[in-house]
């Protein structure tokens, strides 16, 4: 139990959250549980969330931020080739969402109970993410190298035509043989549509 | 009671547990319910189909393939431009699984517990929808309307980038406004990437 007289974060708050949860299941997770995981009265942690579903809200947003962080450094090198960038963000995507469903099965199911509740935090996630891709087809666009009328609408439909390789229902493909091929075939065919 | 002095064939055994299923679910209904709504006796059904396991299968092929039937007319028009055929029978798709998700949402559910269970049979409809797909891609290749080096490949592709509008873990997005807009806005882009 770590000493009480340490400042109790929000930060704090919501690793002791994911702890807790990767170990009781989003269905028993309580407040009272985290709090005496971090050695403190449930009130206090009351005092950072006013309710469970804020703790539950705030802990899946991180999780979530955490693929779209990774991601914001290829959106922001703007003086790498456009359509490279879109490219490294597709795939630094599925590598992100690979990961974290190979690497800890338990979490991974447990926030994919979360976001499956959470339909509000998995949209502005959505909104995140077709916004840094909309960054970089405009920045095509405006090199020459992509012809998008709409760049909104053509990351909207980038996104959601690459949702087999980041969708939370696909999760069980992205082990088979042959998907990483299955990932490129994709990636050029909607690349080649871009280019117009 | 229909008269058992009718022929019992495997296409009324089919229809039976359609209905049984409805009724019943995919958790609860037995051979001896389809036998019972026949008015014969489970031996006569296991004549037809040796196991449970077997009958399931056969019923979730029977419905996979309702769908794949009313495809193959889109496919055989060869004397119609490949692109519009392309058009047509991705809308065709999305309209018949959209049209299955609505109008009967509880044999839907159903399916979908079968469907989730019998990796084999979804895996023969997703090659048998794919092999249709290739074939219009080919015949716009030759016709110099697409280029594709692969159309197995395109195809595959083209499947893939469209899930959202026909795999059933979206059902619930496919009456969500916009969503004609959505699927017009990523068909767009895909021809675009096969004319190349």
């Amino acid at each position: 139990m770590p000493p009480t007289s340490e400042t109790l974060t929000a930060e704090r708050i919501l690793e002791a959250t994911e702890e807790v949860l990767r170990r009781h299941g989003p269905a028993k997770a309580t407040v009272v549980d985290v709090a005496r995981a971090l050695g403190v009265s449930h009130g206090s942690v009351y005092r950072h969330f006013r309710t469970k579903a804020a703790l539950r809200e705030a802990v899946t947003k991180r999780w979530l931020d955490r693929t779209s962080e990774r991601l914001a450094g290829i959106v922001a090198a703007e003086d790498r080739d456009p359509e490279q960038r879109l490219r490294d963000w597709l795939a630094a995507l599925f590598a992100a969402k690979r990961h974290k469903a190979g690497d800890d099965p338990e979490l991974f199911a447990t926030y994919t109970v979360l976001t499956d509740e959470l339909g509000g935090v998995v949209q502005d996630h959505i909104a995140d993410l077709t916004a840094q891709l909309t960054r970089i087809i405009t920045a095509g666009t405006e090199a020459g190298v992509f012809r998008a009328a709409d760049p909104t609408a053509a990351a909207r439909a980038v996104f959601q035509a690459t949702g087999r390789f980041h969708d939370p229902c696909y999760a069980r493909e992205w082990t088979a043989p042959g998907v990483d091929d299955e990932f490129t075939a994709v990636v050029d065919l909607l690349v080649r549509g871009l280019r117009g």
